[in-house]
């Protein structure tokens, strides 16, 4: 049996580089040798316990690669073929795939659809913080990175990008639109910079960092509003005139930052929520207009597949958006723990990791 | 001063039949004498102070009746001619309007919509309880009713049909979809008749109130849950072989209701919302699958205006729906204070009272 | 080499029950025993040469059968299992799928779609008319038929009802439309039970046939207008007032009846087209409004997979829509050369034929 | 009575200067003093007698001007504020305007939308290249100039902005879509510039006019292919891998363009119209996939009221696109004859001309 280096869940508070065998190839799978890997928030939370997963489970969803071998019924690719696959991975094959909700698949069961489950990676199956990831349903995940764009410049397209556009997205923003945007981690930067390329043309972006807001600005937000010094509820309304936003994108996770979203929402507008929630959730009867509003709200799980990625790097490839910036840190593998580290405390400005096998 | 008897809000508990002037004709109103109108589950809440009103304000927002004035740069319309108004009269040259929320209307202001703004009738004009109603923006919002139909047969439309088909609409409704309808009320009622329109192909009513769960069937429902005897939520997932619903639809305003129309909501699905809440709404975390569901909810003010209207008119004439059935009790303007008894504190089966003038 | 009796396409002309062997099962595929399929007027196109197959094809892509044989990576069925699949096939791992257009399914490759690529049966593999059948990508298309369905019952949602129904739908039509369909072929008829359950309320069909514009009113229009003794044109602008249509959809995939719908559509309607047209057409300069109308033209193939085959089956099981009566002649296998030259005669008031192996 | 200069149609192939009273206010109207004013390219159908128009109207649909009057009716304006209305102004009050479709206004009528009813200004009633205008409908119709923009920056939201960007909204362009837009006149400039807004990441120009190509890259275009020198369709098929675009806008109204566009377009795509076409239309069947592509074919009219005027004059503040240089010409309004030849002739690498009374 051959082994690898792969980064595993123990127990709440430890994630360890350990050694794993390199998993075997079925008919549907690829196996994928991985170049340049990275940690996201949501790995932060399955490390504090605060998101239960399986012990031993490999983490890690956002994959850059190369096809080291490819299953038995699988056409179309060919090994040594540079690749990414989305954080979510669906079959292609459910109900929920069909009816167009793919990040929601089904499992192939009768009975029901499970939330969140086109979400394999470092969930359900082992996930890219390792040697070798094995890609599930491969001719729908697998999606060929064009020539000339480097692993960082990808390397967001998995989740993060995919996500924050989706929170533009599903907030159907239209040209002309103002938008606020809530919290600047790397979701919401991305969100900041779909809601450039939908065409809103006043971006407010809410966080208390600098360094944060300053970065929300380079990806195309009008106004910075650092809630440390101002009510931001306050700020938003009087830069829109008493108007509010037409959408407001919440980033975060929190009570705090969905209720100034809604609060600052005109009537007939969308909230669009992209934040992972550890507790249940208050609408304030008020700024709900008591349900008068006209108001929408949608949550939204990553969009994966290898559609979605070879839109999604043909965004990076023209130019009109550039994410280099936000990979501030790069560790080997070797070094993970050090980097799980770094990026769950945020210190020394950190946004996000590469990790390089 | 020629006067006319008007059902007038006094204070909390006390709406009383009294004189006022019939008001006068502006250059873009109408003035319009009431042949029917009805009391709305809204007007019980400003009866009971729940919802605030001026004092001395006209109740009721549901008028049918005859063209007898209209105001001097009006055209398209003559006197003597039957029309119906929508409970909400949208000004037509609103910023709101003018991007497709009506019922948002934004009152003519630089300053911001206010929510509701698109709600006259009975709320921040004189309403329709009353031998004369004066409709603002005649051109906008009077609509004339086909020949062949009665009054009582397009009673619905201004509020109730309006509103409870609009939770169909904003569900997003599509064939072959299995729909949930929370209450039965009026409103929960012609939800119903608008799933079935949609093309929802299994629609499950829950309520309470044996001779409303037949009316829901009566109105177009597949299955009749009463939550008295069995877990709703338990039930629907049973009917649904674990799937959840496509679309669930509340028509109550409580924690209760909303929180089992998300329950069962499947991953992907819509939630909409028609009812009046009076407190703050709690989103429990596992049902909105921490907000990664792909979930969206929308809430929805009743649309108005006379295309609105028409095309209610034409359902109705179409014989698709008979809303008839939802007239239960039907009293003269001059015993009014003994319908809101009756109606407020839903006696003898009565779903809608007709007052006649 | 074990044998079938199929129905193949010789030459133009001629189509002939053969021997062919049975196929193989690859690992994705799954070998259906058919119970019950039919002939389709693309079939007649086939047979008259005016569209091309390769010589030796089985025909046919409407099956209802029961599950022979698994390929070896399938999941999620089991032997013996009474099913369907549409007459679009699609992989479900297409870039074309992953964007929502599975009917334009790419087959695979880098280089761009095709049109049609996702249809599959009769036209780029062998056909359903036959006793067995390789359904492809079987778990993306295999739909269990409900309990207590007869296999006449389900036989239109291959294509009939998915194709009649996909008008309604890509038309976009809401409560309250006016609707004219134009031809009352069994498409045509299925197009009226589409539009009937999303809502339309003024339902106009168009025929010359009068035992057609019969059942196009037992399929819920409101008008028949035989265009033999009236002009359709006329008479729909009278129908409605002056105000012309919503929606109109064409069923034939002729000039005269594509531009009868663009003449009666309202400014900012939409013309639904489902016909196979066999010449160009034209778009006459005043009806389509010098291109100023804001009018919409789609065209639809039918829509396939199995989730829309669930949601198909579920609209018979509600009893909403009946198309029993769409199933005029019965055949068996052997006598399917009978079959195809009834049908493709039109005689005997014939709408669909069900052919039993 | 006060007279006025006005640009007047007085026969096929002569618009002259001459002496009209300035027009009384009705209770709804506004009086605009015009400051800044262009000629359209239907102005020159108009001119050439292409386009029908009552003898003695004064053309121009463009206006920018300061209100020097108010209807006795008209509230939420001052006198002496600076303005713009446009192209298209919707009553506010009509069905088609309730239904959505402000463009295709149906003047009030119970009989029937005309296409093009809200089309007014130098159609059915005087036009702004004047000294004076009277805008119908101001409430509905008038948009304040935010502080800050020269008449020159918001001459092109009336009409040219307006309709370009209509054809990118109806074309529904979704982030990471390639778009081809066929002709760099200033429409399918400002289709360039809406592409860009809405997130297409490969943007295609063609025309045949060099500067106008130089300038569609200025706007936004990734790739500039000049008809002249190679096949565009081909060059488009190259550029794309053979995929084909997923929106294809035409914008110039011939049968070369129209057509061009619609064999680019893969399938499923949609293809928006925004040419004046002057003869029948033809669609072939191959590209038109004998009606089976599952396209989309949207035709679009400038798209008017003061709420869109806000947000195109939203959208020019905010500094995203920035469409001065399309204005490459002055004239004062006594020299419009000798504007009217240069532009009809296109001389001198004219795009738009700046009248100014």
């Amino acid at each position: 049996m051959v082994m690898m280096k792969a980064a595993v869940f123990v127990e709440p508070g430890r994630i360890v580089l350990d050694d794993k065998p390199i998993p075997d190839v079925g008919p549907l799978d690829a196996l994928i040798r991985i170049t340049t890997t990275t940690i996201c928030g949501t790995d932060i939370h399955i490390l504090k316990g605060e998101y239960p997963v399986a012990r031993g489970l490999t983490i890690g969803h956002e994959p850059v690669g190369i096809i080291e071998k490819l299953g038995s019924a699988v056409t179309g690719y060919r090994e040594g073929q540079r690749v990414i696959a989305g954080a979510i991975t669906p079959s292609g094959h459910s109900n929920a795939c069909l009816c167009g909700c793919h990040s929601q698949d089904g499992a192939g069961t009768r009975h029901g659809w499970k939330p969140l489950g086109g979400w394999r990676f470092g969930n359900s199956i082992d996930g890219s913080q390792a040697e070798y990831l094995l890609v599930p349903d491969a001719m729908v995940n697998l999606a060929p990175v064009p020539d000339g764009l480097t692993d960082e410049e990808v390397l967001m397209c998995p989740d993060i990008m995919s996500t924050g556009f989706a929170g533009a997205e599903r907030g159907n923003i239209r040209i002309g639109d103002t938008v606020a945007v809530f919290a600047q981690g790397p979701i919401g930067l991305c969100a900041i910079a779909g809601a450039r390329l939908k065409g809103a043309t006043t971006i407010i972006a809410v966080d208390t960092v600098p360094v944060r807001l300053e970065m929300a600005r380079r990806m195309g937000a009008d106004h910075a509003v650092d809630f440390r010094s101002v009510d931001p509820v306050e700020e938003i309304m009087r830069l829109t005139d008493g108007r509010g936003v037409d959408v407001a994108i919440e980033a975060l996770g929190t009570q705090a930052t969905f209720e100034a979203a809604l609060r600052v929402l005109r009537p007939g507008g969308t909230l669009s929520s992209l934040g992972v929630y550890s507790g249940d959730l208050r609408l304030p009867l008020g700024p709900f207009a008591a349900g008068l509003g006209d108001h929408t709200i949608v949550t939204s799980l990553c969009p994966g597949g290898k559609e979605r990625m070879r839109r999604l790097m043909g965004v990076v490839a023209s130019g009109r958006v550039d994410l280099k910036p936000l990979v501030t840190h790069r560790f080997p593998l070797e070094r993970i723990e050090e980097a799980y580290d770094l990026f769950g405390h945020q210190r020394d400005g950190v946004l996000k990791v590469a990790i390089t096998p």
